[in-house]
C-alpha cells in the first residue's frame, strides 16, 4: 500500500494524516448496509479537500444532458446517483476553536476499518490555541437494521476547555458531477425537540421534466452527551442540537448520534418524519454498546458464507477481503428494487445504479456467498423492470426487451449513443445470469416462470434487431459495440451475435420445458418459434481459418495487429495518452470480447478452442476496464497458464487498495471488486456449475493456503487449496457429489485429494 | 409560398401578420453585408416569440460543452455564432402605450424585402386605445461601408397624439442555444452626448478557461428625429437617446438612427468607442438618402455578376435569387478573416463560422458570381488556419493538418466524435478547392505558394492516417463517417479512400511544379513522396464486380438494399421517425457519398461509370441533408435524367422561402443556398472548368429561359439557356474558346448555338 496505510488480513489502516489522501482514504472507509452508505467522510467537518458523499439505495435524480439533442431514440437524462443529507455530523469546538484538521496541526492519526464488524474508528490529536485534544470517533452504518447509523465521538482536552459539541443533519448538499451545477434537493420539512433530544430533516428530490418519480427522506437523530444541552437549531435543510460543557484537563467530553433515514420507497410520505425520529428514538433507548453488537452479528454471519482465507500473503488476504466486506455493504438482497451501482455507496460518478456488471461479475458472487435468495432477488430486479426494457427497444423501434446499459428503473440513462445504441450485448448477460441461476440452484420453477418472460422479451428483440444479408445468406447484427468498448459500431462482434443465439436457443428450451399454457400467455406462436430456430442456425460468425479463431468483427483483422507489449510504457494507460479515435482503430482491447463469450459459454467449447482464442487476444488486451483482468484469469487457469492466472489475480485484487487506476479518489471500483473472487473461484479452484459442480483447483506459488466458503443448493462448503491438494468440507448440508479434476467424488464430511497424474 | 408571402421576381414579400410566422419571417428578412448582419426583427421591439438576432462576421464565443469528457482528443468547446447588441431598436410609444404588435391588434401589415438594393421596408397600422398609428420602418446593413446600419422609422396617427421614440442600443441580449444559459457579453463602457445626440456601448465578451480570444466590441449611433429631443439614458449595457412631441392627426413623427458597429478585429480597444461614434456621426451628416444609395448602387454592382434571370417561372426566379441574396449578404471577400457560417447572419444554430460546405459547396458560386479575388480570400482563410489545423492532427497523435469540420480559428470546436474524428474528408474538399480555383482562374501561382503549403499540411495527415492491411495488402483508412453522416466511423469509406489518394497526387503534382526550394522550405523529402506514391498507388477501393458500382465502404453491401421509395411516407423525414441507430443501420444515404466523389473528379470518371454509381445510390438517398439534391442534380444532368435533374433543383431552389425542412424558424440554410446555383450553372448549363471552359446546356420544361452571368479569368459572360438552343455573350474582356455540347467554339461577342446531332 501506498502513503499511510498498512497491510492488515482484517482491517484498513490508516497511521497518518496527509490532505493529499483524503479523497483516497475517504473511499477505502466507506460503510454501507445494502440501503445506505456513506464516505469516510470526518463526523466533525474537514475544510480541505473532500468528496463529501451519502448515499441512499435507490434515491437517484434525472439531471439533464445536452448531448445528441438531434438523435431520436436517445436518453434525455443521465441518472445520477445523488449525495443525501450529510447525517453523521458532529461540529466540535473548544475554547470557541472549531475543530478542524483542514486548518489544524494533526498528530498522532490513526483509523482503522474493521472489515470483520463493520465498524470505523479514528483516533487524532488537534494541535489548538490553547493545548491538544484528542479526538476519537467511531461509526457503523447498522447490518442489523438498514434505516440505522450510530456515531459516537469524544473530545479529550489535555487543558481547561469549554467544549461544545453540535449534532446535525444537512441537507444542502450538491453532487460535484451534477451537470449544469444545480442542487438536487429541495426542502419540505425540519424540526428539533429540546426534550426528546431529537431532531429530523425531510427533503425531497427536485421537480424534473422527465416524469421521473421523485423521492423524500426523513433523516431523524437522537443525541446524547456527557456535558449538558445548550440549544437547538431549525432552518430549511438544517436541523441541530448543541451541547456544551466545561471539560478539565484529562477530562472527556462524549456525545453519541443516533441516526435513522427513511425513504418514501418505504413509508408512505406523511409518515415520513414521525417514523424517521421513532425509530432514532428507539434505537437510541436500547444503546450504542447493544446497536454495535446487534451490527457486528449480522457482520459474523456474513462472513460465515463469504470469507476466503488466504494464508502466506497478507496483502492478497487483505485485498480479497477488502473487495468482499464492499460488495456486501453494497447489496444484501433484501431489497429486489435495489441493485449493485459501478461505486456503490463509495462515489457519485459513473451514474445509475445498474450496469451489466451485476450479471457478468456481481451475480456469481452474491449466488454463491449469499445464497439462492439473494441471487433470485437480483434476476427479480431485472423482471421488475421488463416495461422498462420493452420501452428502451420501442425507442429504437424495435420489438421485445432491450435491457439498459445503465438505469435505476429500468429505462436507460445513459447518454453516450455508443453505449446506448449499440452495447446490446447487456441483454446477453442478462439471458446468461437465469441460466447461471438455474444451473447453480437446480431451481428450474424460475426459469418457466418469472424466468421466461424475461427470456422471451430477449429473444424477441434479437430476433428483431438481426437482418438476413443476401449477400452471404446469413444473419447478421450491424451496429454494435461489444464488451471491448476500445471499438464502437463495430458489425457482427463474434461475441454478440454469439450471445445473441444462444440467447435464443436458450429461450426456445424454455419454451420446450414450459407448458402450452406459459406460451399462451406469452402470445409465443410456433412461426415466431421458427423464425427464432432459423436465425440461431443461420447466424453469422466471424471465424479465422489460418489461426482457427473467431474474429471479433468483420473487419478487425485488417486492423494493424501487434501485442500490447510492443506498446512503449508511456503510453499506458491508452485512455490517458491516445486520443480517443486512435484507440477505436488499434486492434487493442480495453477488455475480454470473444473471450467473454467463451467464458459465459465455457461449457460449449473444447480446451483447444480457448487456448488458441486466448493466445490470439489477450496479448492484444489492455485490461484498461477493472472488468478486464478477472475473466482473462479464469480462462488462463483453465488452459493451464497458471502465472498468468497469477498475475491478472493481483491486478483485480488490490485495484483499489494500491489505487491502481488512479481514481479510487472517486469511490470504490465495486462491480470490479467480484473480479478477486471470481479469480479464485473459478479462476484458481476451477469452480464450474453449468454441468453440475466441479473444480480443478491449483494453489498459486507464494500463498501457503487459499480457502473460501460458499453455498450450494442448500450446503455451505469450504474448500481449502494446499499445495499439492484440495480439501473439500460439507459444513452444512446433505452429502453430494462433486466432481474434481475430472473425478467424480462423494462429498459427505470431508475429502481429501491429492493432484493426480495429471 | 404559404401564409403571407407572395412571389415576386426581385421582392420577398409578406402581406400581413401572424404571429406564428413571425420567426419564419424574420429569417428570411434577414440582412447583411458580410461584416454583419441580423434577422427581421422589428425595430420597436416585439413581446410575442421572436429569435433575436445580431450577429458579427469572427465574433464568437467558446460555449462549454459536457460532452465526451473521457476521450481524449476531444474539442473542449462547441464554438458559437453569438447574438450581439441589438442595433436596430427604436421603442415607440404613443400616448403613452409602447407599440407592440406582440400586443396589439394589427392592421395593414405589409413588408418587402427587395433583394436588388438590399433594403428592407415595413408598413402597418396599430390598433391603439385611443386610435390608429400607422408605422413604416425601413432598414438596410450598408453594402458600401461595412461598419454601417440606417434605421428611418416614422409614425403617423390619426388622432391627436404624443409621440415618444427611444432610440437605442441593447447589449444585455442572450442566446437561445446557450448550453448553460450562461450570457456571453460582458459591459464595458457606455455613453451618450445630448448635444451631439449620440450614443455609444462597449461590450465585450465573457472571459472563458480555454485561451480562445475574447471579443470587444463598440457601437454608436447618431439619432435625429421630427420631434424635439427629450433626454438620454446610460447604463451598463443599455444606453438610448428619447425624443418627444405632439403630433396631430395625420400628421407624422420621422425618426432617423445611423449606426456603426467596430470590433477590436479591426481597431485597437482603447479607440473603439471613438471610432464607432465618429463612424456614426460622418455618416449621419451624408444623410440617409445619400447612404441609402451608395448601398443600393453597391448590390447593384453585385448583381452585375451573380445574376441568374429565369422567365417562364416567377417562383423558380425569386427562389434563385433570395438564394444569392443571402450568399452575397453573408461574404464578400473583403476579409480574409471571415467565412460562411451555416446560418450566415440569419440564426445563431449549428455554432461555428466554417464547415466543409464553403469548399464543397460556396466555393464555385464565389469565383464564379464575385470573381477569383474572392475566391483566392477563401483559400487565404484556410492557409492562415494551417497552425489550427496542425493542432488538430496533433490532437489526434497524427502528423500533418487536419482542417476542422467546424470552426473559427482553425481549431476544431465541434463536440460529437463521429463528426470531429471521424468525418475526415473535409481535407479533401479543402484541396479540391485550391484545384478548382487554380483550373478555373488559371491561376498556378497560388498552387506552388499558399496552396501548397496546405496540400502539404493535407497529405502528411494522410499519409499517417492510413494503415497497411496485411491482409490484402493495401492501404486502409478506417474508423471515419464519410460524407453521408448516416453513417458512422466505417471502414474505407470509398470517397475517404479516393479523395486521400487524389489529395496525394494533387501534392506530388504541385511538387513537380514547385522549385527544389519550395520543398526544402516544407521539409518535403524524396522517401517522403516515395511513400505517398506507394500509398495512392495500393489505396484500397471497395468495389462491386457484379454491379459495376463503387461500394460506399466495407460492408455496406450486406446492408438490406431497398429504394427509398418503398419507405412509407409516415416515416419521412428519417431524421424525425427512426431512432439514430436504426438510420445508422439502414442503407438510406442523408446525402451523396460515393457520387460526392465522382462530382468532384468528375474528370476522371466516364459516363457509364457514373450512370451506374448513380442508378445505385441516388434511389437509396432520402436527401435530408440541405447540400444533397445539387450534387445529384448536376449528375443527373450530366447522364441525361434531365427531369430528374429537375425534380432534385427544386428541392433546393425554394428550401427557405418554402420552408420545406420546417426549420427555416432558426434561421436560412446559407451554405446549402449556393446548390440552387450550382443545380442551374453546373447542372442544366452542364458548365465544366477543370479542364477549360465547357457546357452542355439544356432547359428545363416549363421555363422560358434561363440566363446566368458569370466572371471568368478577367471576362463578364452571359450564357442564356433557351428552348432548343443557347446564347453566349461576352459581356467584357477578350475572345475565348469554349466548348459546347463537345464542341469548341470561339466566343468573341455572342455566340448562338442550336442543340444539334445529340
Amino acid at each position: 500500500m501506498s502513503g499511510h496505510f498498512a497491510i492488515h488480513p482484517w482491517k484498513v489502516i490508516q497511521t497518518g494524516f496527509d490532505p493529499g489522501e483524503q479523497r483516497f482514504a475517504e473511499s477505502l472507509m466507506s460503510l454501507g448496509n445494502g440501503a445506505m452508505g456513506l464516505r469516510g467522510n470526518f463526523e466533525e467537518g474537514y475544510s480541505g479537500d473532500s468528496l463529501q458523499g451519502t448515499y441512499i439505495g435507490g434515491v437517484w435524480f434525472p439531471d439533464r444532458t445536452r448531448v445528441g439533442w438531434w438523435k431520436n431514440g436517445y436518453p434525455a437524462y443521465f441518472g445520477k446517483v445523488i449525495n443525501a443529507m450529510n447525517l453523521i455530523g458532529i461540529r466540535a469546538a473548544v475554547n470557541g476553536e472549531t475543530l478542524d484538521a483542514g486548518g489544524m496541526k494533526v498528530q498522532d492519526f490513526y483509523r482503522e476499518l474493521d472489515m470483520r464488524t463493520g465498524i470505523l474508528r479514528r483516533e487524532m490529536t488537534l494541535i489548538t490555541r490553547q493545548g491538544k485534544v484528542r479526538l476519537t470517533a467511531e461509526r457503523f452504518v447498522s447490518m442489523a437494521d438498514k434505516a440505522l447509523l450510530s456515531v459516537r465521538l469524544t473530545l479529550t482536552p489535555d487543558h481547561p476547555a469549554k467544549v461544545e459539541l453540535t449534532a446535525f443533519l444537512d441537507s444542502e448538499v450538491r453532487n460535484e458531477d451534477s451537470n449544469y451545477e444545480e442542487r438536487f434537493w429541495e426542502q419540505l420539512d425540519a424540526g428539533a425537540c429540546a426534550g426528546e433530544r431529537c431532531a429530523h430533516l425531510v427533503s425531497r428530490t427536485k421537480p424534473n421534466p422527465y416524469g421521473v418519480q421523485r423521492f423524500t427522506v426523513a433523516g431523524a437523530f437522537h443525541a446524547q452527551a456527557g456535558i449538558p444541552f445548550t440549544g437547538r437549531e431549525v432552518r430549511a435543510g438544517y436541523v441541530a442540537l448543541s451541547f456544551s460543557g466545561d471539560v478539565a484537563p484529562g477530562g472527556a467530553a462524549l456525545i453519541e448520534k443516533t441516526v435513522a433515514l427513511v425513504t418514501d420507497r418505504d413509508v408512505p410520505p406523511e409518515e415520513l418524519a414521525d417514523t424517521a425520529l421513532k425509530a432514532a428514538q428507539t434505537a437510541a433507548k436500547r444503546g450504542y454498546e447493544r446497536l454495535k453488537a446487534e451490527h457486528a452479528a449480522a457482520w459474523a454471519r456474513k462472513w460465515e458464507t463469504a470469507d476466503v482465507v488466504i494464508t502466506g500473503d497478507d496483502a492478497a488476504q487483505q485485498g480479497i477481503r477488502f473487495n468482499l466486506f464492499h460488495l456486501l455493504c453494497t447489496y444484501t438482497g433484501e431489497d429486489a428494487r435495489l441493485n449493485i451501482g459501478a461505486k456503490g455507496f463509495t462515489g457519485e460518478k459513473y451514474g445509475g445504479a445498474t450496469y451489466w456488471d451485476t450479471e457478468a461479475y456481481c451475480f456469481p458472487v452474491y449466488m454463491a456467498t449469499a445464497g439462492a435468495t439473494v441471487a433470485r432477488q437480483l434476476l427479480l430486479y431485472r423482471h421488475q423492470q421488463l416495461p422498462g426494457a420493452y420501452h428502451n427497444a420501442a425507442q429504437q423501434g424495435l420489438p421485445g426487451a432491450l435491457f439498459p446499459m445503465v438505469t435505476f428503473n429500468g429505462i436507460e440513462c445513459h447518454n453516450e449513443w455508443e453505449i446506448t445504441f449499440m452495447e446490446l450485448h447487456r441483454n446477453g448477460a442478462i439471458a446468461h445470469a437465469i441460466f447461471d441461476y438455474v444451473t447453480y440452484t437446480g431451481d428450474g420453477s424460475y426459469l418457466t416462470g418469472q424466468g421466461l418472460d424475461v427470456l422471451c422479451g430477449i429473444a424477441r428483440f434479437w430476433a428483431g434487431r438481426v437482418h438476413f444479408s443476401c449477400r452471404l445468406q446469413k444473419y447478421m447484427i450491424h451496429g454494435v459495440t461489444g464488451p471491448n468498448e476500445y471499438e464502437n459500431n463495430v458489425n457482427n462482434n463474434w461475441y454478440t451475435n454469439r450471445i445473441a443465439a444462444w440467447c435464443l436457443d436458450y429461450f426456445l428450451e424454455a419454451c420446450d420445458r414450459s407448458g402450452q399454457k406459459r406460451l399462451d400467455e406469452l402470445r409465443i406462436t410456433e412461426s415466431e418459434l421458427e423464425r427464432m430456430r432459423d436465425i440461431s442456425a443461420r447466424m453469422y460468425y466471424p471465424y479465422d481459418e489460418e489461426r482457427g479463431v473467431f474474429v471479433q468483427h468483420d473487419t478487425f483483422l485488417d486492423k494493424e495487429l501487434i501485442p500490447a507489449s510492443d506498446l512503449p510504457a508511456s503510453d499506458r494507460p491508452l485512455n490517458r495518452h491516445w486520443s480517443w479515435d486512435r484507440i477505436l482503430r488499434s486492434c487493442f482491447l480495453k477488455q475480454a470480447d470473444v473471450l467473454q463469450g467463451l467464458y459465459f459459454l465455457g461449457h460449449l467449447y473444447d480446451l483447444e478452442t480457448k487456448r488458441r482464442n486466448f493466445d490470439f487476444y489477450e496479448p492484444m488486451t489492455v485490461h484498461e476496464s477493472s472488468l478486464s483482468p478477472c475473466v482473462h484469469a479464469i480462462l488462463a487457469a483453465e488452459i493451464g497458464q497458471a502465472e498468468k492466472a497469477v498475475e491478472l489475480y493481483h491486478r483485480t485484487a488490490r485495484l483499489d487498495l494500491d489505487n491502481i487506476n488512479h481514481d479510487t479518489d472517486d469511490g470504490l471500483h465495486v462491480t470490479s471488486m467480484s473480479g478477486s473472487w471470481l479469480a479464485i473461484v473459478q479462476g484458481f479452484a476451477g469452480m464450474r456449475t453449468a454441468e453440475g459442480l466441479s473444480f480443478s483447483p491449483f494453489l498459486p506459488e507464494g500463498l501457503d493456503s487459499c480457502s473460501f466458503r460458499f453455498v450450494y443448493r442448500g450446503r455451505v462448503i469450504r474448500l481449502e487449496m494446499l499445495r499439492g491438494g484440495v480439501k473439500l468440507s460439507l459444513i452444512s448440508g446433505g452429502a453430494l457429489t462433486v466432481k474434481v479434476w475430472g473425478e467424480e467424488h462423494l462429498l459427505a464430511d470431508e475429502l481429501s485429494l491429492k493432484r493426480g497424474k495429471t
